[in-house]
């Protein structure tokens, strides 16, 4: 059996680990054996050399067994777990949960903080006003059993081998390694014992990984390891280019997936929105087809059992109700302005990675971990690609607590913003599939 | 100016680090300030993309900036350091160094220690009872003033940063990179304050990097660093695929030292040797070419004027000079046992690195850094690769100070021998040379 140093040695020539070697690395870096030098030179060699389909498996896999896992074997009926991999305007955990636990199929997501230009799904829900996003693990059996949703963070002893390796890759540029992204994202998966996984990988310039290449690798990785570890995983690759719906920061976000399960969706939200509720009900074995999904998710938004869900996660997590009913009591920042189109024309982009940065202006996201959100800080779009602007329009609104939070937030959406003379082509948000069911009729989303 | 993680980053897609970016490192490397796992992610990203040329010459010079540097202006005549990539049997330095002197070509030289196969010149020395290898530096000074050569340890505080550097390579497998050992090796060179460098590569089985390819790589980049740092410097290629010389272990090749001092070489010794002590005179400027330095050669060692400057080094390192007189006096391991041919014929190979690990076996070398040596210990090769053998005749004796020893060093003797029934070709050990100075006749070496 080979020590940590033949282990880097082997990486660093291209050599293929064998799972007793990840194994060891990933043990060592659980109980602090190995040392930090140790693990960064091994990240760095993983990094350039890559890792093979198998050993990226295993990785996955012996970082699972380093902590502890939840079983759900005790709740009843299908339970799908959904992932993105982060956006600019990404509040579709809100919507698509109740509304696939609406449809039948229970939806446990363990979430996280923003962090960079992307919002995160925990700060969101923490802007409804009282709701708890740290659950015991029988308060988060019980949310989920009883609404048929449960959205909160991870707890330390969820894949401890996670948490110093993105440590580690933080302060050594190597997270972006696609197999440490996948055996990070897939290891905490599969700790939550699910019947599979559905997985929103977005791409454009506000995904982390804006190329559409690297988007489908990733994709096609992440679905590769689910499917390798004996679960059912879909994957959809949805476009970041320009923030997902109308609302960008956390209450206003909140506020938006309130009204889209009234049944008022910008087109776009709506798009993802039901492609991926449609994914979590075939991956639940709810239906077979994204056409015989489509009737069901109708019904339930229509009927409002899907808010009525959402309601009860809310009642069981500890938020105010009421806030539901009534818009005005989110949280909503004091000082405002509207940015005016410099000229007429058809909307031809909204780049999402400069929204992104400037709602870290506006005081809604973070640049370090330790930062903390302002909750009702944010930006209304009053327009999106591919609608007409007047010039004087304004074509979105800033929130922030102080007016100096606005001026630089206003240059980076000027920035954002392009214009084009001639009518844009609209392109579709979901732009592929990666399928490890076999579903057939899959493709057609 | 980026931060560390910006360098790595950059690094790790083979970006070309600034100036400003390698000293920054460097620095950081010194204070402590860049943390251990973001030096060792750094160096990986090096060993795997490599550095150019500048890069590697700024690394250098960032290193030899780090700590002290030894001001030899203060000594008369020219000063040339000479400096060995490691090997077998390799006591080149106790011969080289005053054989030069006695031309007039002081030769100051800062040692190492035994690890792995390869002897160590600072356990060599003080195996002649006695010796000192830790000197102030006036003691240095006077050393090298007085006799023409002074061979000791270096302080810790030349080059600071190389033994940080070392630590984490070491743990990291990221030793074997040519630039971090180019500017390993040159940033101590250049901290001496000499007129010049001749650097001694080995290549093949006992050398540290076998393949003569990566062996002349090696000497081109170190010539290079040289010349760039303003140094004027002369690299050998040297074969290290048997031992050097007819011993191996440190009192053992100290007697034959003196031995050659006296003129009684091993063919092999001598011709390494000469042309060594050649390129010394030459980066000296007391000669211009090979042929030159020949007489001057012959006569400081016919005189005895060579082993004298050696007598005197010895007298000033506090070593008993009445050892170079009787040889008795160096210590030799109490048990011994001869390794004989088990058939007849022309041994075609004693491989340089089996023959270091019987040496370890023995108790002569060092498997980790903290581990002791026996000065008594080791190997007489009492035939040579290209002689004839007759079985059952001993070829080898073995010295160490007790019978366990003696066993698994044998196996590994008798494995290291190859005979051929045919007479064998004798190669050169000096094989190329690689020039800084235009010195058109060294090309005849």
């Amino acid at each position: 059996m080979a020590g940590i140093y033949e282990i880097i040695a082997k990486k660093r020539d291209g050599g293929v680990l064998t799972p007793q070697e990840i194994s060891f690395f990933v043990k060592g870096v659980t109980d602090g054996s190995i040392l930090d030098y140790q693990v960064s030179a091994l990240l760095m060699a993983i990094f350039l050399r890559g890792l093979h389909k198998g050993e990226m498996v295993e990785l996955t896999e012996a970082m699972l067994r380093s902590g502890e896992t939840i079983d759900l074997s005790g709740i009843e009926g299908p339970k799908i777990d959904k992932h993105s991999t982060g956006g600019v305007g990404d509040k579709v955990s809100f919507i698509v949960a109740p509304w696939a636990a609406a449809c039948g199929v229970k939806v446990p997501m363990l979430s996280g903080r923003s962090l960079g230009h992307t919002g995160g799904t925990l700060d969101k829900l923490e802007s409804l006003p009282g709701t708890r996003v740290f659950l015991s693990s029988e308060e988060f059996k019980r949310t989920l059993s009883d609404a048929g949703l449960v959205i909160c963070g991870q707890t330390d002893n969820l894949v401890p081998a996670d948490r110093r390796l993105y440590a580690l890759r933080d302060a050594t540029a190597t997270v972006n390694s696609l197999p440490l992204i996948v055996s990070s994202i897939m290891s905490k998966k599969l700790a939550l014992g699910t019947d599979g996984i559905v997985l929103d990988v977005k791409t454009g310039s506000g995904a982390f990984l804006p190329e559409l290449e690297r988007s489908r690798a990733l994709c096609e990785a992440l679905v590769e390891v689910g499917h390798s570890s004996g679960r059912p995983t879909l994957g959809l690759i949805t476009q970041m280019d320009q923030p997902l719906g109308s609302s960008v920061g956390n209450a206003l976000e909140m506020v938006e997936s309130v009204e889209a399960l009234r049944g008022n969706f910008a087109q776009d939200l709506y798009e993802v929105c039901q492609a991926i509720a449609a994914a979590i009900l075939v991956a639940g074995k709810r239906v077979s087809s994204f056409d015989q999904a489509k009737p069901l998710l109708d019904e339930a938004l229509g009927s409002g059992r899907a808010l009525e869900r959402f309601r009860r996660m809310v009642e069981l997590q500890g938020g105010n109700p009421r806030a539901l009913d009534d818009l005005s009591l989110f949280p909503r920042s004091g000082e405002s302005c509207v940015v005016k189109a410099r000229q007429s024309g058809y909307i031809a982009a909204v780049d999402a990675f400069s929204v992104g940065m400037a709602t870290i202006d506006l005081g809604a996201g973070r640049v370090r971990k330790e930062d903390g959100v302002d909750p009702g800080a944010g930006i209304l779009l009053r327009r999106k690609v591919g609608e007409y602007v007047e010039a004087g329009e304004g074509w979105a609104e800033l929130f922030a607590s102080s007016r100096g939070r606005l001026e630089q937030a206003e240059t980076r959406m000027v920035q954002s913003l392009r214009i084009s003379p001639e009518p844009v082509k609209l392109s579709p948000r979901v732009l592929e599939t990666v399928d490890s069911l076999g579903v057939r009729s899959w493709e057609k989303i």
